[in-house]
């Protein structure tokens, strides 16, 4: 990361005020927006301030909200937040999107125009040529991309940075080392993934009970594009594809929480 | 039965003029219906002339406008039929209804009218006070009910007969041999009930994986109520309810297919 | 427990010379085994100080003997300790059994009669005229038992004590009130059993997958008598059983852990 | 197949007296077995006349002596067959063998020895430099092998010819037609792999339940190996493998039946 790149300020983990970072969470009452919430309980850099979710759970209190699926109980610093609506007027430094794809486009440009650091789990705007696709271990200069992203859509203090999807997040930190040694031409990569993954209903049972599903929609086109992302460079105007012979094969596994890969690789 | 009951022409498997009683079913999309077809393919007594089901399959071939569940085939027979809407102008002589209870209503009503024996699987008017709720080797002379519902809602040939939710049904067949020998007091029974009978796409893999769900909504209620018809009598104006102390608890099972029901007697 | 019992010395939680009581498990390579010595590991009254089980096992350290099955890693306190053979020879104040009912037997016996207090979840003993069958919450008077087994059997200082069947527990710590509030006379107990409840390798995944199993080799007589005992009555010489109406139908079902009871009482 | 090898009479599916062939299956109340018995009642070609197994079933009638996994019924011509221990005295034409791989080396070698044709799904001669590893629409010159055997071992009639491993089976009858037409270089097969493969009673249901175990024993050492038996060649004195460079990843999941192979190949 460049000394002057817009999230240099956070790698101090206080806010200038000597208090801890208050975080927002989009799409809080979603499996990953749950997810989130727990992590930022009692978390040693942030506070979390704001949950906000879709106009169906605005206005009731989180503990009401929510359809909480972890095993974990709601984090009693959760409970009593009043869930607001996607209206970019929260009272936090920054926001973690884990908004559905089907509101998550907009609704993090409005955030990030109205000045708010968006880091998202969504994958509307991962491929975007001037948002970055972040793995900080594996590509921290990405990052200097945001300044010309700022520029390019005239927004000021806010942006857009984004994490990739689960799979291809393990992928890539494991690929990483290995191409940076002795550089990588080919991947395959056969999955078998949880049914966490796909939200709450998600996979009907009558789908997964006792039978494997080798096809999950979109997941492959994920994975055989965004590890080109991750793995390539910003030359500063622009992201340059790592040019990987990549093919993935993704199938749905009966079991609750947790990813298998494996892969083959520069064969 | 009695000599002049309205089904005692369906008795005998043709119609007048030799051919086979042509059905219909309503709701063939689901999987209730899509069991209903299986069953009617290459029937002795039937043929299957018509599918109707929402709005939304209607004008398709049923082979298009299904999304099949079972392990064999679409039956050929069925594969070419158009799917109709809930209007009641079927080419056929009776309806089996497996409409969702959000609709068969007053749907199966407008067939009644229309002059459409109406065997229904749905909820919906079971506990009516001039339906029959049937088991036929437990309470054929329920059907004795049948001109009173005509006189009553104003219905010319049509009428509608129901059967009872699916753990009721085998519940019932075995108490009835106990119950005309040594009478029944009290009963208290427990299922453990499978996926399939919540329907496509009916409960969520992440509810079920690897669990035991103790609720069924409605369920218990209708364990508790309809034994109490099946098992009382018609007394020519209407139903008397066989008076036991019934108690259920249902659970739902990481099963497929199948309902075991464990059940204690007259304690 | 009356204030003379052999136990009540325990009540006080420590030893003599200040120290903690020093526990040692047998099976302690088993699944109940490995269940005891997770929660002796940290605990405020037990330290645990000897880990005993078959001959295949004696002579290696726990953490190489033992095929750790619970999600939490092996406790350090235990992972260095020598397992031992079942020679009454332990270096601890008493024993937790957790011995295959095929060995705990004589087992039980001879650390009964070298001294040793044993705490026993096998069934063997459960039913014997002068052993306490106990849940402490139930009948800790049943304690009152133990000087007439070790006048009976020649014990010292030494006894067996027993805890009931995982399904008998959950179900009796439920009719105890509700005995000594209204009396019971009739109890019919339907369980969902888990598959941890039979051990490794227990179940074979073909019985199981996508399946429930509708009996369990000997857990409907344990479960229809030992709640005689337990709800019954010590008087003096001999256990008087409660004289309840009771039926139980167990079940397998594909779940990791826990049991689900559906009891029926008095009808 | 040369028109010489000593399979070339089973090719006309009668007998010389214009019966049917006379099958034995070795090993027959085993999964492997079940499959044989079911596979061969009312098959066009053969007659099922002796099943065998080891001594703890020999004696009994098949219908006694078999604990039956498959769904259909076991068949009404095997029911009353007694079961026959290992002793190469059986009447029949030639054995199938399901013997597990613990007793299945020497039990084979005898019934060669004896005279008869030896076709097993056992593991243990498979890589044997003179015996046909078989799978016939893709390599059945190797039964050019068969004479050599005979004369290095001795055997007269008699031989033993071999079937891959399950998951070997499904991956070379895919890659045959694809390495005659194109060549093939490096092959990379990931395996999702149903429980019964491992037999009963197989993998516990601790292990599976809710969860994929990413390891098999020996099954990946057979896929990498057995490949380049098969779709290598037979010189006349030797099996010359095909020299790919292969890389098998082998999974167990929670599904009864069937395997699930993804494969990448010549990358």
């Amino acid at each position: 990361m460049s000394a002057h790149s817009p999230l240099s300020n956070l790698a101090v983990p206080v806010r200038s005020d000597g208090k801890k970072i208050r975080a927002g969470v989009l799409g809080a009452t979603g499996m990953v927006g749950q997810r989130l919430v727990h992590l930022l309980a009692d978390h040693p850099w942030f506070e979390l301030t704001e949950v906000a979710a879709s106009e169906r759970s605005s206005g009731k209190t989180y503990a009401k909200a929510v359809h909480w699926h972890l095993e974990t109980p709601v984090p009693a610093a959760a409970c009593d937040l009043v869930v607001k609506g996607l209206d970019p007027s929260l009272d936090c430094d920054f926001v973690f999107s884990a908004l559905d794809s089907s509101v998550a486009g907009p609704a993090e440009e409005d955030f990030a125009r109205a000045g708010y650091p968006v880091v998202s789990n969504s994958r509307n705007h991962r491929m975007d040529p001037d948002v970055p696709l972040l793995i900080p271990e594996v590509n921290a200069a990405h990052l200097d991309a945001i300044p010309l992203q700022q520029k390019n859509r005239g927004y000021d203090t806010g942006f857009i940075v984004t994490n990739p999807n689960c799979s291809t997040a393990g992928l890539v930190l494991v690929l990483k080392p290995l191409a940076d040694a002795f550089g990588l031409e080919k991947i395959f990569v056969v999955t078998l993934q949880a049914i966490s993954g796909a939200g709450y209903p998600g996979v009907a049972s009558m789908d997964i009970q006792g039978n494997v599903v080798p096809f999950i929609s979109g997941e492959e086109e994920k994975m055989e594009a965004e590890p080109q992302k991750l793995l390539g460079k910003w030359d500063g105007s622009r992201f340059v594809d790592a040019g990987l012979g990549l093919s993935a094969h993704c199938n749905r596994v009966p079991v609750v929480d947790g990813h298998l890969e494996c892969v083959s690789i520069g064969l």
